[in-house]
């Protein structure tokens, strides 16, 4: 026995999971649910819980689903998460996005990096006119 | 005396400096500075290698700079950087980000580090299909 | 040869580190010894250091010993230790964390760091009532 | 003008939000709410989102209200939100944690923090028994 | 009444945590002690553990002082922590650290965050040359 | 066909490429080119850029190389980078951290990581001896 909580496939899945990959797969068009998702199914509460609100935040707003894309992968970047990188550049991709444009949001990340960190150690007080 | 570096006013600052001034201000088409460069120029070559990378990063690609300037904010949440949020939020509204595009991106940020975590706890396999 | 450093077990151990092992038996009432202390046992003083400090503050308190284990695996996540997740979720296990209540944790570790960063983000004051 | 957002009082604030700030002062039983909610106001589906969200999580469960805010807090140290740190303690002040427990509190995330970095350094292999 | 812990000056601290401050204070040949240790003193135990270790491992070894005290500073900046970054920058000085060596110290560690994300974005396999 | 980005060895690389992988080997005077160059060579202008600032920063200046290295070591593992804590501490191995220095650097980052998250929750005020 493992600790560590395996992928529950749809088969397998209680009434409950599946309503919630069904929707997860007609909101998305595919006959497919990742792995993030299987592995949430072992709480439900919290499987259907987050997937409402990706569904609301990630849904048609005024930043287009492409952008939305690139700022999911960014903050992926920034928090060292490798399977939401692949997942949401995957995503992008789909999306539109392509390959010079994933590697200037790649250079953007690294550079914000490195000026946040210059910032912070030089405590830079905030001019008037941002605030 | 205080060990904290301030900011090198223009009044004040040596040639060289001043010819990287001068450059952040004819690309962006200002006739101010912001603190950053100011509290950087007490050490004028890492002035000088900032600002060029700044300038070849978000400068004209294929992302626009407004996503650039979101992508930017997105990271500098990320990392606590309050004086970079601020910066970065305000040349981000200057291209044309709306109120209501950034509540949306704030939004996407808070979800993804979310998720981040929960993925992170989970330890999810990467699909093949992200490969 | 190589630079990572590799378990030192028992039998290959100097008397310093073997004391050391000891006692984390006896402390644990284990029989066996995690890598964590066999890798860190490259260097005996910080082994010793860290065995001490961890002995202090993991000991008998106010805080229920499961309470601590899980406060120890909502710190891991949110610094991307997948060993030292799976290590304090065991114990967290061993001492009656049920699943139920682990998947409260990490829906607990997500939502914090969701609004942490809206926060962050926000600038929010604090209020007089939180001084 | 400011960009940065301010708090909206009940007095300010539109029905929708007026609708979210009295349950949560009915939640959890006061006659105020905190910044935090004034601030999100600004973009109303997120603040009805996060505080559903909250209103979930944090919520009766398996683990009890004060350990999912000692868990809060201990989150919000390791992602460096002052706010955070202040308003949760506060919170779990109130659900009955005392001074010693939150110094031990203290302990246990500033140790974990110490062998989480030791642990990423070291790259340590994850014993069999914690899969 | 305040829920932030306030320092414990000299005149007012229990014979336990004085002992401390006679003990930082002869180490360190000064006549005060500065606030980080006047806050922990609430907490004498941890108090009396965090100073054993900063003194344990901040004293003589094979890295010089000023060495340790440059690390500390990088990784107070990676971690945000502003209190942390001007104490042990002070403490650099003292030693001897230059200015020009702090502007090398900062660019080393805004460059090294900006690769660290870089790689991990890409997700770069280690060589076997670094195994 | 994969979307993650695959290291481009010399024999098939762009002449402009190859021009940056013969000055990393001349100035590093070996013989091949580590994967984070080869992979970063899927963008060349992101290539050259970032070798031009890594020759830049780590070149000869006031602190020794080693001191850099060790310092580009302690970000990368603050920042849970792998690759970069192998091939950083690789490159200060050759030039000539011992063992134990490297055992007492990451005494230092670890205790940093820890007194950090307490300075951090208890929020200590800056004495005025460090402004």
């Amino acid at each position: 026995m493992t600790a560590k909580r395996q992928p529950i496939e749809y088969a397998d899945a209680s009434s409950e999971v599946r309503a919630v990959y069904d929707d997860i797969m007609a909101t998305r068009k595919t006959d497919w649910v990742n792995n993030f998702w299987k592995v949430l199914a072992h709480d439900p509460p919290t499987l259907r819980r987050i997937w409402t609100n990706i569904k609301e935040v990630m849904g048609p707003g005024t930043l287009s689903p492409v952008t939305k894309e690139l700022l999911y992968v960014a903050v992926s970047v920034s928090n060292g998460c490798h399977y939401c990188i692949a997942s949401h550049s995957a995503a992008a991709r789909k999306l539109g996005m392509t390959e010079s444009q994933y590697s200037e949001l790649l250079a953007v990340v690294g550079l914000a990096s490195e000026t946040n960190r210059l910032v912070t150690a030089l405590d830079v007080a905030i001019d008037p006119a941002f605030l």
